[in-house]
């Protein structure tokens, strides 16, 4: 810290992200990457654009908003692109946040939503998950402050079904409820389809996980058009040519392709299935995931352990040292080789550590 | 605006950036981008990346940072990227200014600096630029505040020298000084030079001017290892992967092509020293630009008028319609033919409002 900074962030603990090692000699895991590279075509695709790099790009992305508003039956204005979702989850803290309104989420889910709150000097709650680690919807209903849920919940997994989501829409009309879909693609239901029935409902969703692209960075919000003015004012008042144009070229090129995205999803889907399976034949307790993870125990091994234990042999999983969750680790699911050398490999560690 | 929108807000108003016409049919000559496209070797190299975009990009972009620490000769831990450069330039605003610091700059400069003074509710002063629209540096010398001087300034082109920095440096021990050199590959002098002395010194660039980038956006600031420790706790409390891969691929192989960048600037500033003679025997009145724009007015035609006729005839251009400025046009320094077609435009134009 430097002499100059700001009281007002002295305090402020930055997210840490999960490893990414630039050596690549490991079976990734750990941050919910997909394991099947984008669409052919995106290459040439951004091939052809680099030519016109010298170009800003253009500040409100109209060729990829329309085809997105088609993709999801929306209007253009009720759609808006950040660089990756991180960018637009911060601005729902900065826009529909404050003394009046504070924020509220589950002790246990994305931990940027503290520190999104903490940067803005946001009161904030956060309500435990039940003891299964699902939310309990009656906790959020009525509780009159700015709703965070991820849906499905990072890291357990656990998904709301629609019905929970009106739930607490219903009861907060005069606060935003954000359902943050990172990993909606995966199996749970998406709220999307609840936009046009309620102006407070803000749904952020994310090319980084079942669209294979994690490092190009694209981010999306979905909600009444009101709310994306408000989120507009404050993308021109920080970062309007917030999206590049390579980004942008290659976002359409995978709209255009969306049976690759869905085929790659149902795979995955399938190997989570299959891996859990294995797990539990191996004595995991795992929730219900509805998303490209598994967050899963074992009596015989703490979290921490298993996460040295499969780093030492090549593979990367996500540990987070944290109360109630210390005893699980996040494992991404990936391709049925490398769930075969998961499972294989703590099938080892089991033994070596009886 | 939502019913939803954080008061703190409400009375913001956004940056206004220049228009960016997406059909192409103009000689666009408003938004101060290079007419070159970047090194041939950027596409491919922009290609081979697309595979790994499954993958998050490196928070820390290690291979692009040493690259640029390398050139300006200092130190990995005193660079920063971000999303363009407007990012960094927040995070500073954020960062070294509050009630106790706060920001000053001139009247007329870079429109950004006061939203980014709002959005972040830092109290800023504005001090009128001389009557020919240099920075009076006395003015800034023992001001006790965070500086930010844009060097070349925007609109007009005119830079500062390092020992006129160096004085308001050295006058202000204890607040950061920013040096937004967006334009400076175009003939002033950077103040990375003073970067090991002065701990108070946050220089800022981008590879959207000279390396004809503006369209992938990436800018950086240099400085003092601590000051970007700050910025890096800010940077990871709201977007740890704020570059994307392509990004900072085509960021290093341009860099490895500095020869076509200098080559490219070279040729620029020809143009602007042959289009500035153009415009004088016009009758027009210049600043001594040292950036890859022109800012130019005549007596017989006002700048809205000449904006406005010029874009008319297909060549767009800058006017703002602000005090003091708005008898100018700002004109970004295109290619040689493009120069050629702006030139003999105005001359019709000229000509008919005679």
């Amino acid at each position: 810290m430097s002499r100059f900074f700001s009281k007002k962030y002295e305090n402020l603990t930055p997210y840490t992200p999960g490893e990414q090692p630039q050596d690549m000699q490991y079976i990734k895991l750990n941050t919910n990457e997909s394991p099947f590279p984008p669409h052919p075509a995106v290459a040439e695709a951004v091939k052809q654009e680099v030519e016109s790099l010298r170009l800003y790009s253009d500040p409100d992305c109209k060729a990829l908003v329309a085809k997105l508003a088609k993709q999801y039956g929306v209007a253009p204005e009720q759609v808006m692109l950040t660089n990756g979702s991180d960018d637009v989850l911060n601005f729902a803290f900065m826009a529909f946040c404050d003394e009046e309104h504070p924020a509220v989420f589950p002790d246990i889910t994305y931990g940027f939503y503290k520190v999104f709150a903490e940067i803005n000097h946001i009161p904030y709650a956060q309500i435990p998950l039940k003891e299964d680690f699902s939310v309990d919807v009656a906790d959020y209903c009525g509780v009159n402050k700015t709703v965070f849920i991820a849906n499905p919940n990072a890291p357990t997994g656990i998904a709301l079904s629609l019905d929970e989501i009106e739930k607490i829409l219903k009861s907060n009309p005069n606060n935003v409820v954000v359902i943050d879909e990172a990993y909606v693609d995966f199996g749970a239901q998406s709220a999307v389809a609840l936009v046009e029935k309620y102006e407070n409902l803000l749904v952020v969703q994310t090319f980084s996980k079942s669209r294979s692209m994690a490092g190009a960075r694209l981010g999306f919000a979905i909600g009444n058009k009101n709310l994306m003015a408000d989120l507009n004012t404050l993308r021109y008042s920080t970062n309007p040519y917030n999206i590049n144009r390579m980004t942008s070229v290659a976002g359409i090129v995978t709209l255009e392709n969306q049976a690759y995205t869905d085929k790659n999803c149902g795979i995955i889907m399938e190997n989570r299935e299959n891996a859990a399976k294995a797990l539990k034949k191996l004595g995991f307790a795992l929730t219900d995931s509805k998303s490209n993870f598994l967050f899963a125990s074992h009596p015989a091994i703490d979290g921490k352990t298993l996460y040295t234990e499969l780093k030492r042999r090549g593979i990367l999983v996500r540990h987070f040292d944290k109360p109630r969750i210390s005893p699980y680790v996040r494992i991404t699911v990936g391709t049925a080789e490398q769930m075969d050398a998961l499972i294989r490999t703590i099938g080892e560690i089991l033994e070596e550590n009886q």
